[in-house]
Order: C-alpha cells, then sequence, then structure tokens
C-alpha cells in the first residue's frame, strides 16, 4: 500500500490535527504534493506564524510582541475578565463583539490525570492578575464538559478568598433552536431560570 | 474576530487541503500554534516530502529517484498498464493486491474548460509507453463520473490505432451492498450484465 516511507511520515504528521485520521491525513498528503505551490505556501505561513506569534504575557492570547491588541485597547475594561478554555472560545466572543472586558486563555482544563494541573493552566497567573489589575468580575465561561465545569468550580474556590465577583454564562435555549430538539439538560435548566417578560 | 493577519495567513494556506473549509481551517491553525513540536513535525516532513518525491518517470507515481517501486519490479507484468485518474487510486489498487500490472498515473481528467488537455495528463507519453513496453492490455480505470468517461472515451480511441486492447472495470454492486439501497443505475448495470452461475 506504501508509496514510500517519505509520504507515510508526512501521513502520520498531518493526523495530529483535530479531527483528521489516517484516510484523510493520506488525501491531504498526496494534495500537498502534487499542488506544490499550496504545500509551500503551507510551510511558509506556518513557519512565520511559529516564530512570529507566541502568548500574550497578560491574557495568554496568541500576539506578535508583549501584549496582544485586546489588553492593548485602552478603550477594553480591566475590571472584567472573562476566563475561557481556548483561544477559539475567545475568538467566538469577539465576533460577537458585545463584550468588551478582557479575557485570560487557560489553553485546557484541568485533568490531573493527563497532568495537567493549575500550573500547566496559568492559574497563578490568573489569580496574580486578579489582584494587580483590580479585576471586579470573573467570569467563568468554561465549556459544560465535566471536566470544564470542574474547573471552574476549582477558579470559584481559588478567587473566594478575594473580594472578585464570579460569574458564569447563562443557561438555556439557543436563539433560534426548535424546543423539540432540546435535550432534558437544557429544558430543565432554562425552566429553572425562566425570567418575567 | 482576528487575531493577528499572520494567523489568516496560515488559515487561508490549510484551506487549500481538500475539504478543509475556514472553520476547520481556523481550528487546525490554532492547535498547530498551540502545539509546536507537531507544527515543526509537519513543517520537517512536508519539506523532506517535497524534497525526495518526485513523479516516477515511466508511470507517474511518487517516488524517490526515477522509477517508482512498482515500474523497478521486475516480477510485475509489463503487459498489462491500469490507467487511473490518480494517485490515491493506484494507492487503492494495491491495497488489495490483486492487481500484478503496471501503473499509469493521470493526475486528473480531461476538462478543457480548466485547461487540463490530453498534454496536460500526459496522454503522449502514455502511448509511447504502450508502444515501447509491449503493453497488449490498457485497462481504463477511470471514475464513473461524466469527465472520468470522456477521459476513457478519449483514450480508447487514441489506443484505437495500434493492436492494444482495451478493458474496463466491471460495474455492478459493491460486495457486502444492500441491494435495497442501490441507485438505479448500479443495479440495471448489474443486470445487464448478469453472469451465469
Amino acid at each position: 500500500m506504501s508509496i514510500s516511507p517519505i509520504l507515510d511520515n508526512l501521513s502520520r504528521a498531518l493526523t495530529a490535527l483535530p479531527g483528521v485520521g489516517r484516510r484523510s491525513a493520506n488525501r491531504h498528503a498526496l494534495y500537498l504534493l502534487q499542488n506544490r505551490d499550496d504545500a509551500a505556501q503551507l510551510i511558509s505561513t506556518l513557519s512565520q506564524a511559529l516564530e512570529k506569534l507566541s502568548p500574550c504575557s497578560k491574557c495568554r492570547n496568541l500576539c506578535e510582541g508583549e501584549l496582544c491588541s485586546i489588553c492593548q485597547d485602552p478603550y477594553r475594561s480591566c475590571e472584567t475578565l472573562c476566563v475561557v478554555e481556548r483561544l477559539a472560545d475567545l475568538q467566538a466572543f469577539e465576533r460577537g463583539g458585545a463584550y468588551r472586558g478582557r479575557y485570560f486563555v487557560l489553553g485546557g482544563v484541568l485533568s490531573p490525570l493527563d497532568g495537567v494541573g493549575p500550573e500547566q493552566l496559568g492559574i497563578p497567573d490568573l489569580l496574580r492578575l486578579c489582584h494587580t489589575e483590580n479585576v471586579s468580575e470573573v467570569i467563568l465561561a468554561m465549556g459544560s464538559s465535566s471536566e470544564g465545569e470542574a474547573t471552574a468550580h476549582f477558579l470559584d474556590q481559588a478567587l473566594g478568598a478575594s473580594a472578585v465577583r464570579r460569574t458564569r454564562l447563562a443557561r438555556g435555549i439557543p436563539m433560534g433552536a426548535e424546543l423539540e430538539y432540546m435535550d432534558e439538560n437544557t429544558l430543565s435548566r432554562a425552566l429553572e431560570a425562566r425570567s418575567t417578560i
């Protein structure tokens, strides 16, 4: 089956990408070797990104230089800090544009079995930041997985000693969703948290 | 929404991969920047593959050096030549292991509107090969798209002048398939081409 071990190595490297299995990786590898301009473009943009982008020293967003554009923006409030699991979550909030505070990117969730503790998620830096920047509210915007919930709980405890207010995202029916297709958990949460019109 | 134009460039380069849209490309880009070892591995394997692999001078399979392992294999018959659209099709035949002849990889199908003519598919080389290697049978193993059929028809005509036998893959019900889910076209072809038990 194998055309060459060199091709196999490339395929294996491509399976590292999220959601890319052996078959897609092979397809990507063949595509890249048959479209050399695209492959060269990928190498050059990826090399440049690896060289130029690094975590923001304050919020762990990716940026060129020391501080990211959000942390540098004087019009964004330092009082509210939104803690997210991943960079993609930060991007999702920014697409909306409704949030005008700052962020902190954990880069994952607590998972002691995989060796991911508070240190790996930068939680000591987060606590220090809350103190030095006079943060008054921390939004714990973790996902609703059990690890996400556990991480939010841990942060809630860790911040408990300070005067900072801890909030979380509202649970409920997403906009435009059909009730019929909602899971029971979401429905009962939405019922509980119902509001007067 | 955009974290950095450098990240956007990387995402754009990743959308070139088959089946990767803007969202997946962004996800891949963030993954690579957060998993630098995997990114470095991708750059090094891809650079090596681009440097070392090139089309086989006989059959246009990818290989290191002048001739691919299939063309070099003295146990494989030169008499039968299987013409495929893409490298992935060659891989599919090789996975099975039933075919012991040689190949010719077109690298696409005829598509005059996109500027893909016989030259681009190496058809002159293919005709020369049939002559010099004393090929007695050419299997036209194109896909069943209309472009694939047109390419097979063109090759059939082009080879018509020589004594070479032209064959095509059997059409019928795939192994293990449920008749109920077969399309009418496949069913009627399978009926037409029925064989005595």
